[in-house]
């Protein structure tokens, strides 16, 4: 079993359905970003990032001062956990293991999970559970590993409790762009969003959109009361020139009609695979993003690592039903040889 | 005036001598590591570095469990400072000062400054400081901005200290294979230092040796023991694609001829300047690694700039006299071009 997704060294793997990333691929003008990021590794990065900084705050309709780059997703959220310094945690399970980690290094007392309904969405009590002794929430949109959006009205819900409650809230929106939500994404305020609720940091990566896991770059908003401690929380120099170029390219390319097409594309495979699935017998969950679950058993993971195919196990996410994989939404061809494979072990 | 070394975003540049790196620039290996890397950006890192921490290992004669992958220096030290989680620390002044940067962010109550003497050196009374009640000290040897090495028997005495009391050490050596100290670093028991003194942790980086501060690429030796608290410390997935391929080219590189010819550079061109600068009229302190202090004048650094030349203001680090700008050993041609614009300010 794999502690985490993505873990191709120590297994064989030709296709790795384990890691959620854009079926899309690296876009080639991040590879040329790379390259001339090498014009520039000889000079430290610029602490500030003014330039991209400036790129992500007119992509998003905020403040220079309300973006903050880090390395990834990963040190954003422990940058946020960091900045929050919380006692008292909601998580909600299963979510992305990620988040016990950080409350983990801050030494968090008290850590309440909020177990998701049998359809593994959240429901409409989660608000209650929020009250003056909890300093954080973690609200991962969509989720992973369900690959489901929260209700917008009950994301509102949970964030005007937070905020009279003086809970943080940290939305993870790593897959968001590459989402149902990303329909009306452009249209969403986020600037207002930031003034009206102090206490939100939107954690933000080019990890999967962009499908370059090994470059680490990621942002956070929030409100610029927040900028001080968050950047207190970052080492000095934390985003490589590696990161800062390829975001800069990202930004350049972020537009309503390029993440349209990459869902567009998302949605197409995922019905594919859906069908095919099913078609050997396999129940697959609803999700809203680049990835979904299926119930199997000991056969599928096994003999499709056999076949140099790996998945994500879900076991060992908490509050998960026995016998659930994810699977990500990968280019064509894979998803075909993904169902042939499939279609051997079932015989069917 | 700058807050920091290498800022050539605020301000017009053609030679940086604010930031001390390796005067023989960037190794070709390293360049090829970089774009070997674009091939696996794909990918998520491996997490746990097997490889490259063997070779480090090796290199070191350590074992792997003692080696932890950073993201730069400045990742390494915050790590390292939130798994000691001091309440009172000790810093010598003047010295690097991303180290406050780091006790803040931990909110360490009680920082005591051990000011150096009037040569800028460490004097025998430093461990007369150490008692139960200090959690930690750094020392940072060579020292920034001095260049100056800590005499090796008076810093035996700081690590027998810090043992008896319990105290925690960071010795962040980032200059340390730039120094005089390379003669004799090959015949060091790293691995049993790190197995007498439990509370000692070694910084490391590749940004000075090989030039590359765009990269960030470090790591941190330390007892197997303060593995796990180092690792909760970090983000999951810390180092990226390009710092781990990096780091695996400049250990290959990592020699006793590779980093003594680098040093035997550095101490002709050091004393070439010496002379110039010393011709010209100006004080040139002793140094023991790639940088030096200089006594100088505003004029100094104001028309050093105005020929696109950036030094660096020392007037912002605690302990320091005035007057004093630091100046990186660089590569020949900029050296010469250095005296020659020197020799016009002063008119001599």
């Amino acid at each position: 079993m794999n502690g985490h997704g993505g873990d191709i060294y120590n297994n064989r793997v030709d296709i790795d359905y384990s890691v959620n990333l854009s079926p899309g691929g690296i876009p080639y003008e991040v590879r040329i970003a790379v390259v001339d990021a090498l014009e520039n590794i000889g000079n430290y990065p610029d602490m500030d990032s003014t330039y991209l900084r400036d790129l992500i705050a007119g992509n998003n309709n905020v403040s220079r001062d309300e973006v903050v780059m880090t390395s990834g997703a990963s040190e954003a959220i422990m940058a946020a956990v960091r900045a929050v310094s919380p006692h008292k945690a909601i998580l909600i399970e299963p979510s992305f293991y990620g988040y016990r980690h950080v409350l983990e290094s801050v030494n968090c007392e008290e850590v309440v999970q909020y177990m998701a309904g049998a359809d593994l969405t959240i429901d409409d009590d989660l608000p209650d559970m929020i009250d003056d002794s909890v300093d954080l929430i973690f609200i991962n949109n969509p989720n992973n590993p369900t690959g489901r959006l929260i209700n917008s009205k009950l994301l509102e819900r949970i964030l005007d409790k937070a905020r009279d409650t003086g809970t943080k809230v940290i939305l993870d929106e790593s897959f968001y762009y590459m989402s149902q939500a990303v329909t009306d994404s452009y249209s969403r305020d986020i600037g207002g969003l930031l003034n009206e609720y102090r206490g939100l940091y939107i954690i933000r990566s080019y990890t999967k959109l962009f499908a370059i896991p090994g470059v680490r770059a990621g942002y956070i908003l929030s409100n610029r009361d927040n900028r001080v401690e968050l950047t207190r929380q970052l080492p000095e120099w934390n985003i490589s020139e590696f990161a800062r170029r390829s975001a800069v390219a990202c930004e350049r390319m972020m537009s309503e009609e390029y993440i349209g097409r990459v869902y567009r594309y998302i949605v197409k495979e995922r019905d594919y695979l859906k069908r095919g699935l099913e078609s050997h017998g396999l129940k697959v969950h609803v999700s809203d993003t680049c990835f979904f679950l299926v119930e199997g058993d000991d056969r599928l993971y096994d003999r499709l690592l056999n076949k140099r195919i790996l998945i994500r196990d879900c076991s060992n996410f908490e509050g998960m039903p026995g016998g659930m994989f994810r699977l990500a939404v990968k280019d064509h061809d894979s998803n075909e040889r993904l169902l042939k494979v499939i279609g051997e072990i079932y015989g069917t």
